[in-house]
């Protein structure tokens, strides 16, 4: 039996679900001869109440933190704290289990070539559970197209409730009420949480070079929509969504984020509800479709738990593309912005 | 730049679709450093015409045949040959990429140490290129609570044509004169084809040592089906659809195949037309949903292709479950059988 000393950087609504997963799961580790200890915890507020966390393994102080430790997973979220303890994992040859789409999309500059490498894992930061990254590293014998998805739940609330007659404001109150939007709601209504998806998708399947600030300049929210909108579109057989996507330009791949109007059968429509939801085209497979729940602490937390099991039993990390998808010669037909 | 020389077993409608996909492929596997090469391609039948297919390279002689080859593709199907020549590359050590899911399920006491050792890939052998077996493998944090598929496109096929008020024996002239019956038609509509995926699917979620004896015994196909019962069940609100699912059961997990009645709004009903559809159903991550094509020569060498990848950038391919899945406390609804 060999011991896997885990160093969790994040012990909000993620880690505290993975917190409670890891014993139900000590059998079939132990299976696979690994004996799974925690070795230290990484929080930025030690005082705060954590039902469950194990108080004398928090530690503040990233220094030293690492030390002894076989394997980082790194459910903080932000950029800045979680990007240096990251990249110092990564440094030391540790494999790194992260959720955290926001530091893979704009620190990506300093993450590729560990990416590249394969120590980093991600499968959690698209799509919390549902398992796209994974669908979509057996597509490589696939020319991609393009991909579309629906990847921002709370987006998708405050739109089902404009469709439903409540203004923005309304929808965006209950939204916050309910606690679906982030600390800072731009990140959600603004589609940078979704833009953050894209530019991780994109990388795997299309350019491993995508720049964040390429997909956030051509990233749009959601704050402009109203009840009437959303009443004409479905008045002409149409919903709108915001779509997070990628697709072939002249100037070669571009990932977007913008609200569109979709044919209500169209698949992201149907499936999209309530779910996140993500079509690939690509030839010769065709059109392809994947539906799940994307967000929550348990889903999200069986994801991360998914690639600590990769990263232990010798599979390498999420890997992009090792250069540029070929552009298709056909341009892709394009959703009708709102 | 590292030579790989691709020894190809079937040079039928996969095998062709895969020689013509390789070379689109070229400027992708010599950025990883690889150059592939066609060593030989093992058919039953020489003299056969195939377009397309290099006639130097083709023998019908066994022996000899993995002389010098650094990888197998298996695409010939059936499981007497096909099991020796992919028996005797695993013994060499070889990796092995297969699209033959009667072999995995009915030879799995033979292949199943090389499963677990990682050299054996096969996302094409289920649904063909849709990557559930990627998918699947990115689920392991969660407790698998069921599975339920519909994973046989002739199947679909006639049972559409009966919605429509053919009858059973119109229905399968018809898929016989598309092209869409196996040579041994009962594969097909006997269910068999369908019961050799859930039990390939078995083995990754729930029971590594799932019996084929048991999946085969628990098999009913669609000859009985008439107009009239999919009429009937459409008027109360349901569908008629051959599901292949694997659930729990007091003995421990179970693999089945039997046409059941689902409500029209079931996800398997409203993608399962015209393509393959799975749901998984797990805990934490809840219920998912997968669709796409499950058949064609194009799509199903896309999934080869993309295991070729996975074995020649040093990833382990499919490996079971070490030990079976805990069973859930609650049994799963069952569907009602017709």
């Amino acid at each position: 039996m060999k011991t896997i000393h885990l160093a969790l950087m994040g012990a909000g609504t993620v880690g505290q679900a993975l917190l409670e997963l890891l014993p139900t799961h000590q059998a079939r580790f132990q299976a696979l001869g690994l004996e799974l200890k925690l070795a230290r915890i990484l929080v930025r507020d030690r005082s705060k109440p954590r039902p469950g966390v194990p108080a004398h393994l928090l530690t503040d102080e990233p220094k030293g933190f690492l030390e002894g430790a076989d394997l980082l997973v790194e459910v903080a979220g932000g950029t800045a704290q979680a990007g240096e303890v990251v990249l110092e994992a990564l440094a030391r040859g540790l494999p790194v289990v992260t959720a955290n789409k926001a530091l893979l999309a704009e620190r990506w500059d300093a993450l590729r070539e560990h990416a590249e490498a394969g120590r980093l894992h991600y499968e959690a930061s698209v799509m919390a559970g549902t398992p796209v990254l994974g669908a979509l590293q057996s597509l490589w014998g696939n020319q991609t197209l393009a991909l579309h998805g629906i990847v921002n739940g709370t987006c998708s609330y405050i739109i089902q409730r404009l469709e439903e007659g409540a203004t923005y404001a309304e929808a965006f109150a209950e939204a916050g009420a309910l606690g679906y939007l982030e600390a800072d709601p731009t990140l959600d209504v603004g589609g940078i949480d979704a833009a953050h998806k894209i530019c991780v998708l994109g990388r795997l399947t299309v350019d491993p070079g995508l720049a964040w600030a390429e997909v956030q300049r051509r990233t749009r929210g959601i704050a402009h929509l109203t009840p009437q909108m959303l009443r004409q579109a479905r008045a002409e057989g149409y919903a709108i969504r915001l779509v997070a996507s990628l697709y072939p330009s002249p100037e070669g791949w571009v990932g977007a984020v913008r609200p569109v109007r979709l044919p209500q059968e169209h698949p992201l429509v149907q499936l999209g509800s309530g779910r996140n939801a993500l079509v690939y085209q690509g030839h010769p497979v065709g059109s392809l479709v994947f539906a799940g729940p994307g967000a929550g602490g348990g889903v999200t937390a069986s994801a991360v738990l998914g690639d600590i099991y990769r990263a232990l039993s010798g599979q390498p990390g999420h890997r992009p593309l090792p250069a540029p998808a070929p552009l298709p010669a056909q341009p892709a037909p394009a959703f009708e912005e709102v």
